[in-house]
């Protein structure tokens, strides 16, 4: 994540300045992301302890100190909207549509976050159930604005090039996003103890790269190769 | 590593801009690499300590913590690929080209690393022995498009200068890639007990910092001397 941001600002000099303010936001989240992820680190290393090794294998026990995973929901609060907001920008829709759509995703994206945290906290099955579908009610609404307005949008990129690298990354925000809900019902569907903590924080991880760092290195390449048919196109006479 | 990751960024500039996302992610490589090591460095240290000394001989014990070689694994996931990718983009070939050779070595040298960690961690040698043989099967694919791939590019090369270069990186990159399933094989072949662990962590050492750094440094000069061919290139009347 922290080398992604990294390569994000270095490349600022090479697209144009319509696209400079997308790839900082773009930096921006996985920096977010990095910070989050060093906290989280270490709240599970003082949550866990090698109790005793047993051949090859250790055994490992609580300490007392609880593993705390509200640092993912701190994290998607502030990283989602910019991530909305970023791919919004690279489009470079009119201005009064980037702002109404900004403020729009950006608003339900964190009513999204802010309604799955106090299910996600809970043990109570039927509780946890209860915020995931108030929760998916913004989610839905986020998923069918992008899958739609991508899908439109794609057409009028300005290279082939460029379209295909829109739709790649309009597949990949469906898919990323969608693996959520599904890692959320870990527990809700009765799974628990170490194991099911286990896939859930694997599970919100390999989403996180792939929404956040791949999805980033999409947003690059669509800024790049816009930047580069601009550019040609300012030096034909036309 | 850190120090390389300064000295290549540093030298972004100077380099036309065709090859600053090369230079760009080689200094990330040695960044990824730096962190890991911070945290062998941390890992290793807390694993052992001194518990007495006699005459000018400490002695040291095991404290319990376990050595965690996972960091290595998880920085050549990330690495590996991207190394491939550095080479391919200062090699600039056409845009399809590029494309579909990232992909296919990435995946691959990401796969070999992959199969090569069940291996690792294990005591039992005929269970080491297997992932060993099937991590080999995408190390042999990469290490022979390597050797066969930049060999034909050497001849492509815009200068004398610029070939000698790329035929070092050709040459480089078989011997420190060779060097690490041998290195593998310290444990695999019955070595045990803290000698073999100490071989085993001086080798992938060393065959990182020849992978990474040096590695690096040809990509560097690759990079400096195609940008300096280009750029006379341009002054002359044709």
């Amino acid at each position: 994540m922290g080398s992604a941001t990294i390569f994000f600002w270095l490349q600022l000099p090479n697209v144009t300045k319509s696209y400079r303010t997308a790839l900082t936001i773009t930096g921006i989240v996985t920096l977010i992301a990095t910070y989050h992820y060093i906290r989280i680190f270490n709240s599970w290393s003082e949550a866990f302890t090698v109790a005793s090794k047993d051949g090859g294998d250790y055994h490992v026990k609580l300490t007392g100190a609880p593993f705390n995973d509200g640092y993912r929901y701190v994290d998607w609060l502030l990283t989602v909207p910019l991530l909305l907001i970023e791919l919004i920008l690279v489009m470079k829709l009119p201005q009064e549509e980037t702002v109404s759509l900004s403020w729009k995703l950006g608003l339900a994206s964190a009513l999204m976050v802010a309604l799955g945290y106090p299910g996600e906290i809970q043990e109570d099955l039927s509780v946890r159930w209860f915020w995931w579908c108030l929760s998916m009610i913004p989610f839905c609404y986020v998923v069918f604005t992008l899958a739609v307005g991508l899908a439109e949008s794609t057409s009028k990129q300005p290279s082939p090039a460029a379209a295909s690298l829109v739709s790649a990354a309009r597949y990949l925000t469906v898919l990323s996003w969608c693996t959520y809900p599904f890692v959320y019902m870990v527990k809700s569907v009765g799974l628990a103890g170490p194991a099911a903590t286990m896939y859930e924080q694997v599970g919100y991880s390999i989403a996180d790269v792939m929404a956040k760092a791949v999805f980033g290195v999409l947003i690059w390449a669509i800024a790049s190769e816009k930047s580069a048919v601009e550019e040609s196109g300012e030096l034909l006479p036309n």
